[in-house]
């Protein structure tokens, strides 16, 4: 979005590695100590929310902005690590369906939904979630006109060859292989 | 995709830097001089093509490996650099709304759809219909159970709050909009 300006960070800044077979490097700019007072917090996913949601830095670290933020978000399994902040009690959230029970633990109602706002907290569910949450975004702070601008500057007119993009919707069998899979990176 | 090895390759390894106000760094590993035989190619797009596409280095060595691979591909304006190499004479290809006319100079004829399959070579629209192009490769290559795993992996069941992903859905002064931005961005 034009006139705005993305910061990435990490715990630490430098190269970070997706974490699996085929790792993509990231750039982590600076240190999460470098922002303070962000308009938006965008908190991603991945297979490491298991340990950074217990790093403490990082979870002190996303209260403390928390209280500055117009928007505070999260996709995938980010909404893990808005629950550990505290930020996800009381409310109704999402995140990668496979994870979605482990929010209840934060105190928040998992909600199956693909984006869920609540006040100024918005979660999204699994990784590609994060575009529709985007657009939203857009519409709330910019309105109809630039939502669809931006929209139609990535041409995101969906048209997947499949229709297995949700539990509900995948044959049962892939389900299970999926759910198996993922059990198998976490542990 | 398990069993896999993704390679990220750059003319020169090391950051690169997406063109924009905010620039995300992406880590290129690899010289493309490491890597001469891949089974798939993906080539992807940005405003950054236009230079691409008069690099003879870069231009050459996707011609050379085009030779010995399973599937060439192209993502966004990446159809850019594969019609620069003269892999796209003669075929349909796409690419993104703005930059499909440029794809007649290389011999290929502009196609208005999200996914073009010409024997192995398949070029997609703008940047977000680079999902739906791995899904259909999945489909060729391992059947559709594995597309379906995957999809349900990243949970790609689409549901963008407005209908804008088109220059044929989005209103003609939200598509004047973004034809006079993206002609500022590359001019």
């Amino acid at each position: 979005m034009p006139g705005n300006r993305v910061r990435l960070v990490a715990k630490q800044p430098g190269l970070v590695r997706t974490d699996n077979a085929s790792p993509l490097g990231l750039m982590a700019d600076e240190p999460i100590s470098a922002v303070e007072r962000p308009d938006v917090l965008v908190v991603p996913g991945g297979p490491g929310e298991l340990q950074a949601r217990q790093d403490p830095d990082v979870v002190d670290w996303v209260r403390a902005v928390h209280q500055h933020t117009r928007w505070t978000t999260s996709v995938c399994t980010g909404s893990l690590i808005l629950g550990a902040a505290g930020i996800l009690e009381g409310l109704r959230a999402t995140g990668h369906w496979a994870w979605l029970e482990p929010l209840r633990q934060f105190g928040a109602e998992p909600t199956h939904q693909r984006v869920v706002r609540q006040g100024k907290v918005i979660t999204a569910a699994g990784v590609s979630s994060g575009i529709d949450m985007a657009l939203e975004l857009l519409q709330l702070e910019y309105g109809d006109a630039m939502a669809q601008a931006i929209q139609l500057a990535i041409e995101y007119d969906p048209q997947p060859p499949l229709d297995a993009g949700s539990p509900e919707k995948a044959p049962p069998e892939v389900v299970e292989t999926v759910r198996k899979a993922i059990s198998k990176l976490t542990h």
